[in-house]
This record gives structure tokens, C-alpha cells and sequence, in this order.
């Protein structure tokens, strides 16, 4: 199995599909292609229909788009394992990842994940507005045990919120003490701080996703 | 269970949810709310951490967005099978729906769902790319049988482009012949026209969604 990412340093789509691949210890092989290159867009042409990352080659099958990347180890490798097995709780954990996978445009838009920045940036009322509802989200995890994912187990909403969190981070966004709990679990996770490790020692610049004014 | 939708008109996301559980036969009750009005977030705070539609109720559990909606029914009322049974076309298929989830923001933008108009618009670059992909995702259905849906049998993805189908008629989109096809056959279906007759009688207007010169 391929996993074909982007810079680590900027990719949030590709984290989510790498967080859950090795968080289930998965073993994979993993592409990595750098963002804005001909190479990128080369060597996805061949493969997949759409040239964006994250992208998954396993045997004959292509699958692209992080969440359906996510849905397909859930079903072939998982046995189901990565959302909640009560039904209910399957359809909040689906209803929580599809709103992040279609909406939270602001803050997409004005705060780019990038691991290795510290940055200030004005935000909009919308940004704000998805920021509160965020807030919400990581607070309502179950307050029972210390580390506890969204959830209780890890799942695959953990893998997806996973890149605003590290976009919380770089732009040092205030948060409710639950929700900055949560954070401090998903940032304190070795899986994820591989992943940061090697965003640190990446070099190259995608300018578009240098928002924001440094902070010293 | 009751479906939370907005106005037929317009609501390209509560048509995917209503389509789907309308096409398999599931018994619900159509709350409707006209968006942008007060009562529309009235209704929806009681019930949903997000006031957007569609929203579902199902006993006291409360699903929202209309792919989780959509993944909530396959699981719950149908056995999976709203989703191809072959894994790999299942996965596929979420490739496809997930993209469009998560996509297409400039079709979205400039050419939104307005089903009792004939317009036509000037589109970017982007716009003209989205539509070209779908064009693709549209032509690769089955050409075995002639009323065959996107994955032969009826699934989540037909539910989640039958507002794209809407869209192009309404913006006169000049589409390849399999595409074009593919268009027919889903205007075409019976339960997508019950939606579009009570459309039709809509009266209310939301300005931002009226985009583009009338034909006549
Ligand atoms: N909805 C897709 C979005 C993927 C996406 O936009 N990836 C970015 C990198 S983070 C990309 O490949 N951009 C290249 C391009 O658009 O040219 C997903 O969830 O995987
Ligand atoms: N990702 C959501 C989007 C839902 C959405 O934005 N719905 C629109 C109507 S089509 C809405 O409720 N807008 C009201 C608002 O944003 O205030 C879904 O798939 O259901």
C-alpha cells in the first residue's frame, strides 16, 4: 500500500490520512511529493484521476480525498474499528467529520497549517465563528478519563481535526480549557510528533501558505 | 424521523438527504424551514449543535450534514447497501462522493442551486475545471444498460451530484454526450421531480442565490 502526501509541513489533507494509517499501525509506504512541483502533478497523473493529495494506491485500487481514504481503511482493514462501534455515537463522530470535511472555509482560508510557524493573524468573523464551534467539538469529549480521545477510542474525526489543531498552534488561537485539553493530548500523541518532526526539517516554502505575521 | 430541509428551491444539501431517503423508501416526515428567516434558527438550536440543513432527527439522536446523514441511513435502515457491495467500487464511490463534499467550491459559489431559473453565467477558470471533472465522473458510469446510475445500482453519489444535474440545467452547461446523459436520466426520475414540482410553487426569494442573466 502507497500513501502518496505533501510537504508535511503544509498538508493538512495528507495528515489526516497518514495520522490513521500509522495510528493503526497500518504499514504503508509512504510518497512523498512536494507541493506546487511538475513532479507532484506527474506522478499522480498516471495514478489518479484527480491530482491532489492525500492518494492511496492498494493493489489495483486508486482512492483519493482524506475522508474517503480514511472510510476505505475503516472497511478493509479495520473491520469498522475506526469510528465508534454504538451506532448512535457512529453517527455523531459522522456528522462532526463531514461538517470539518465541507465547511470551517475561513479558517481553512486564513490560517494554513504550517508546523514550523508562529504567526499572528487577523481574523474574520467567520474564522472567529468556526473557531467557537471547533471549541465545542473538542470540549464535548467524554471528561471520564484523562486521555481520552474525541470520542473515547481514537477514531477517524481525531485524524481529521488533527491538522487545526496543529493550526492552533502556529497561530496561538485562545481556547476553553477542555477544548486546550484536548490539544494538549492530541500534540502530546508520538504517532503525531513524528509526523511534526519531519515537517521541522523540511525546507521549502509554498508561499500561499505563509499567512500571518511572526512572532518572536 | 423527521428531515430538517430548507427551500426546495435553493437547498442544494438538503435535496441530497431528502433524495436518498425518498429513493429507498424510508418513511419521514419533511420538516421544512425557510432559510434566512428567524424561525429557521429557532427550529434548528433546539435540536442541532449547528444550524444548518439538513438535519435529521431519529428518535434522540440527532444526525447533521448531509453526508453523515446519508452514511447514518445506510447504516442504520439499509444494510449497507446504498453503497456499492464491491469493496473496491465502494470505494470508489466514496472517493467521488467525498470530493464533492469537500469540493467543487467555485461551481458552488457561481452557479448556485436555483431550480425555477434559466440563467446563464460568466464562469472562471475554476468554476470551468470543476465542471470539467464532473463531466468525467458523470461519463464513467456504466454504458452497459441505458438508465444505469453512477455505480449501476442507485447510491450515495447520485443523492450527493443531483444538485450539480439541477445546476446545469439551470445554467445551461454545455456537457459531453455521456454526461448529458447521465443528466437525463436523473431528471428524469420520478422522486427527483416531486422535489422540483414543489420547488416550483417556492415563492420566497434568497437574493445571494440568484446569480446570473435570465434567458428567456
Ligand atoms: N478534499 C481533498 C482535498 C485534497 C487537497 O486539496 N490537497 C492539497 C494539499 S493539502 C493538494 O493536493 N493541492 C494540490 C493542488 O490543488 O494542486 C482531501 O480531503 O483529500
Ligand atoms: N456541509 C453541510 C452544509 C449545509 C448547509 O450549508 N446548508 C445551508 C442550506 S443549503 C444552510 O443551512 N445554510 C444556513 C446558514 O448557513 O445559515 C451539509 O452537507 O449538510
Amino acid at each position: 500500500m502507497q500513501l502518496f502526501i505533501g510537504n508535511k509541513n503544509y498538508s493538512s489533507w495528507s495528515l489526516r490520512a497518514w495520522y490513521l494509517l500509522s495510528k493503526f499501525n497500518i504499514s504503508f509506504t509512504e510518497q512523498q511529493l512536494v507541493l506546487d512541483t511538475p513532479d507532484f502533478y506527474d506522478r499522480l497523473k498516471t495514478k489518479f484521476p484527480v491530482q491532489k493529495v492525500p492518494a492511496l494506491i492498494d493493489g489495483d485500487l486508486a482512492v483519493w480525498d482524506s475522508l474517503a481514504i480514511c472510510e476505505y481503511i475503516n472497511d478493509a482493514y479495520l473491520n469498522g474499528r475506526a469510528w465508534p462501534e454504538n451506532l448512535n455515537k457512529r453517527a455523531h463522530a459522522r456528522s462532526v467529520a463531514a461538517e470539518m470535511h465541507s465547511g470551517f472555509l475561513a479558517l481553512r482560508n486564513e490560517m494554513p497549517m504550517n508546523i514550523r510557524a508562529k504567526r499572528h493573524v487577523e481574523l474574520s468573523e467567520h474564522a472567529k465563528k468556526d473557531i467557537a464551534r471547533i471549541d465545542e467539538i473538542f470540549s464535548m469529549r467524554p471528561q471520564s478519563s484523562s486521555n481520552t480521545w474525541l470520542y473515547g477510542e481514537f477514531s477517524i474525526v481525531d485524524a481529521m481535526f488533527a491538522p487545526v489543531v496543529l493550526r492552533f498552534k502556529t497561530y496561538q488561537v485562545t481556547l476553553s480549557s477542555p477544548a486546550q485539553a484536548y490539544c494538549d493530548q492530541v500534540l502530546s500523541c508520538p504517532v503525531l510528533n513524528n509526523w511534526i518532526a519531519h515537517a521541522l526539517q523540511e525546507t521549502d516554502i509554498v508561499t500561499r501558505d505563509e499567512a500571518g505575521e511572526n512572532i518572536i
